[in-house]
């Protein structure tokens, strides 16, 4: 049975993990047969948004402990991830890749990676899994490991701009569709980027799956 | 394009709807041409449980915010659903439909449903569509239903016994698998009350989601 890991960045689309894309991304490894772990930092959240109505709100909360609940309460510390372990490293969206994993929505170009974030990514690297980046969670990638690495990032000019000066190259794809870099193994959808719905994420998440399941069988 | 209503209870298994299974049901609503709206009743939770470690937690938090992760931010207070407007009304699992929208968790066969989603399944049974509750949210419907309603909610015996207390008919089906009540138009599916993995939710999902639509097909 192959094995996948999934990093989550809290929960709920404003201030975590966008929890539809992680789901997605579950249902579509388990689907493929494959067994599934669940990470996050243990760091507090940048901030909490009352998703009702956009506000800030106090306490903060913790990514653990938030991504906890799309886990059901099976999910470890990113600081034990092992990448040996792992045939797929899996990355949903929501502003948590941007504001917990990383600071991309303050710092921009400039941003900084969460360090337990960066090295699972790096070691992912050298044992050759497939890493996954969905919705905006390639800003990620194209700071880890620039390099002209191949990714989609739905139409914003802006993130385009932003993860091409970041050293990586963007190509246009829709919701249904993903990207493949072939030298670094790293597959990206659009997810919510583009998404109307989370159906269409599905449809772009199913189509990548596939490729990946096709990728590591051929190995 | 036919609509559906999924009612929330919060964000996270142990004391809101099951994340998983709130999706999924979105995600079969609307690869099959739903639009689907998002309702939770305007109430705090019965309390906050940290999804990490089990323990309960200050301060509690609302229903209807914490269920907002789980919509993307679009979702109204249930107690301004109007059955008119939907062919379907779908209640997730998770322990917020025991807590929040009902105290079966406390109470058992002698447990309150709460007075707005109440009023919801009643309205819905009026306009005969087609009313769904997963995993452990059928106990919502033997209490508000009764009258030998037909459900399915797995294989623990003394939660079967305690929706038969008040007044249900259960059916054991397994996690691919989902009861229907012909009367009522009600459907039930066990998800996590016996799944394993998200895939399995999906897989009984699934089909009964399938039924639904032949059945409205033929109305």
């Amino acid at each position: 049975m192959k094995k996948a890991a999934i990093v989550l960045s809290g929960c709920g689309v404003y201030d975590g993990s966008e929890i539809h894309e992680a789901v997605i991304a579950l249902l579509c490894l388990q689907s493929r047969n494959f067994e599934v772990d669940f990470y996050a930092p243990n760091i507090s959240q940048y901030h909490t948004v009352n998703h009702l109505n956009g506000k800030e709100e106090t306490p903060s909360r913790s990514v653990l402990e938030e991504s906890a609940r799309i886990a059901r309460g099976a999910i470890s510390d990113l600081s034990e991830f092992s990448a040996e372990k792992y045939d797929v490293l899996a990355f949903p969206g929501g502003f948590g890749a941007a504001k917990n994993l990383s600071t991309f929505a303050f710092d921009g170009k400039n941003c900084e990676v969460n360090k337990d974030v960066e090295r699972a990514i790096k070691s992912a690297l050298k044992t050759g899994s497939a890493i996954v980046f969905m919705c905006i969670s390639p800003v990620i990638a194209a700071k880890v490991i620039g390099s002209g690495v191949v990714l989609t990032i739905g139409r914003d000019p802006a993130t385009a701009s932003a993860i091409e000066s970041m050293g990586a190259k963007h190509v246009d794809k829709s919701a249904g569709d993903f990207a493949r870099d072939e030298k670094f193994n790293v597959w990206t959808t659009p997810a919510y980027m583009l998404a109307s719905s989370a159906a269409e994420v599905f449809a772009g998440a199913s189509k990548m799956f596939d490729d990946i399941v096709n990728f590591l069988n051929a190995r």
